[in-house]
């Protein structure tokens, strides 16, 4: 199995975005979205304060815009027909000027664009006009949203990509269990978890083995301060905590096959649980189970969150509730859509979420498994399977 | 010394920022920027499609809003004068109707405000108005760029920060250098260097220590592909390579303090260098000196880079040249002025910038050291200070 997108694949998704500009009318797509990028050609580069982006004609050919310092790197991308490039940002010429002359040099100063946005933007210091201001004679039809809501339904090949990425998580996830014991570092039981799975995964994968991501550190997998009694944050950061006896720990696994993500989540303790700890943990496990039998396709998504609720609610532990059941994920770590009691979105086959209903118990700590899961065409399938059961998340 | 900004600072900090409101005639700010909000009062979040931003009264009062799991995290804040949340997105209520009725209770539904952005923005899956839509009666005004121009003039407490950065980078590359050995992997390296220094970080700094990032993988140190002839491109992306004798290699360090980042870059390589890498390891040296000694307080940005294209004109190195000279940093690893001959911002005492010219020879590899500098009030005072002579970079 080699672990990249094939050519079909790519000309699958760039043929529904085809459609959709032909539908409009349109005579180019302009993406400033890096991950409609990395979806509509794998090209995977680090967005700085220099503008780069991609335009698709109608005739589906990819021309890539980027600074001089990414010339080489655009070129070796096989789905990428013409690379143009500016030399830097802010340059003596602004880029968004050497865009506009690139775009008049193909035909298209009067045309009718599409973007997903009226120019480039980045909180690295860039400053610039927008499209319509270096190209008044165009006319600018702006769909924000045009690729994420194609990356809803995934393909098998991005499944297939999941998947592998669940398996790696597991890995991960036993070493970082393996290591979680009284007396290490938060830091060193992540890193060395991280580093022990990194080499397998390059030496069972080999050179198919990419993450495409621009990090040296990966996969994630750790606590994100979630320990002892800050694993009540759901959203915490890191604290170099020290693992204690008792310790409530809220775990993640999150390796990266080929630009994607899965996640694997989970509540574990340092030594033996307390009876309290004990108590929570087989709430949080009953109410993700509520989750699990609601996912089917054909259904809201926000049946799911509102199933969830009931079991909060019968048990009395609205105090403790801080988010919503889950999130799809892929490309990135949340896209939509949501399970979430607002959100009415119809599950269909090939969608992929998190499952992650949390308890967090101020003072005690928190209580969260996630798990990856697939809408199938009668229900749904796991694609993480570490152990669930507290017995087997005790770490010893 | 406590590594933390004080309440001083802070309070320097906002007043720049209520003198503006007070010019302008505004009631209140709402910051979406999350950079933004960390720089004003220390509050580090994870973004998502949850909308999160800040409110600062003209009183000088901060009130966050945000999603029902980051209440407890945002309270704990010392800085942070008030919290509101609402349950969640997308949720039965979205989240800016409850943000209007958040700003309403305030007494400002006619108020004159100013923003960052007109709403809140993400890819990760988030859909929303801004804050005119669900706010018709409130005069707006948008400074995109208020706080990120009040970063660039570094306090002391930041240059402290950013020099105790620079000290750990030089840990973090010396234990880089110690293990950049021919046969090992790339992220073994870099993994191996991240895990002794964190170790070494926690045990010297005790409690403290803080990044104040969200990822347990820090300090950041490693190559980030860039070895053997992929060092030729500036920013390549992890490749998973193993060391070869002979290979050139580009590195990088980057440890968080605080949330402050300095910059350290090195070309090494593994064993002896042959006769064309010493010379445009040579070349590199040259050129980065050359901008070292134009970088003084009241003369223009663009000065160090003219300066510096004059060195790649002399030895006819411009088929290697890809990048500006270097950029500003602190709390982001790219922040603006930029030593870019288009950028004419006056050099001022308490800026900090990467100086990092570099040459990148395809099929060879890239040569460009990078350190981090500070302007004084004379000139420029180095804050890394690993070893930049040849001889001291050869892993062996």
């Amino acid at each position: 199995m080699k672990l990249e997108i094939t050519r079909q694949e790519y000309k699958r998704r760039t043929s529904i975005v085809l459609d959709k500009m032909k539908e409009l009318g349109l005579d180019a797509f302009v993406f400033w979205n890096n991950t409609s990028v990395f979806y509509l050609c794998g090209f995977s580069f680090i967005p700085t304060e220099r503008p780069a982006c991609m335009i698709l004609t109608k005739h589906g050919n990819k021309m890539m815009y980027v600074p001089r310092l990414e010339v080489e790197h655009a070129t070796q991308n096989q789905e990428v027909s013409e690379t143009i490039s500016y030399p830097e940002y802010p340059g003596a010429i602004h880029p968004m000027e050497n865009l506009a002359k690139a775009i008049t040099g193909m035909g298209l100063a009067t045309a009718h664009l599409g973007s997903d946005a009226s120019g480039y933007s980045s909180t690295k210091g860039y400053r610039g006009p927008g499209l319509t201001e270096v190209l008044p004679s165009v006319k600018l039809t702006l769909l924000p949203y045009l690729v994420e809501e194609i990356r809803v339904i995934k393909s098998s090949e991005e499944i297939a990509f999941i998947r592998e990425s669940a398996r790696w998580g597991n890995l991960a996830h036993s070493l970082l269990q393996k290591y979680s014991l009284p007396g290490y570092l938060e830091n060193e039981v992540s890193l060395r978890a991280t580093l022990e799975t990194t080499k397998s995964m390059v030496a069972t994968l080999g050179d198919s083995y990419n993450p495409k991501v621009s990090t040296g550190l990966d996969p994630h997998v750790g606590f994100r301060g979630q320990i002892g009694p800050n694993s009540a944050l759901p959203h915490a950061i890191d604290i170099n905590a020290v693992l204690q006896p008792g310790d409530n720990l809220v775990t993640y696994a999150c390796p990266r096959i080929g630009g994607y993500t899965s996640e694997l989540e989970r509540t574990m303790f340092v030594g033996e649980p307390g009876p309290e700890q004990r108590k929570y943990f087989g709430f949080m496990k009953e109410i993700q189970e509520t989750a699990f039998d609601k996912i089917r396709p054909g259904k809201p998504c926000s049946d799911v969150d509102k199933a969830v609720r009931e079991v909060y609610e019968k048990h009395g532990l609205w105090d403790y509730w801080r988010h919503h059941t889950g999130h799809a994920l892929g490309l990135l770590n949340h896209e939509l859509p949501f399970f979430d009691s607002g959100d009415h979105t119809i599950m269909r086959p090939g969608m992929v979420f998190s499952v992650e209903p949390g308890i967090f118990v101020p003072g005690l700590g928190g209580f969260r498994h996630s798990d990856t899961v697939m809408v199938t065409e009668t229900g749904m399938e796991m694609l993480t399977y570490y152990p669930r059961d507290l017995d087997r998340l005790i770490c010893r």
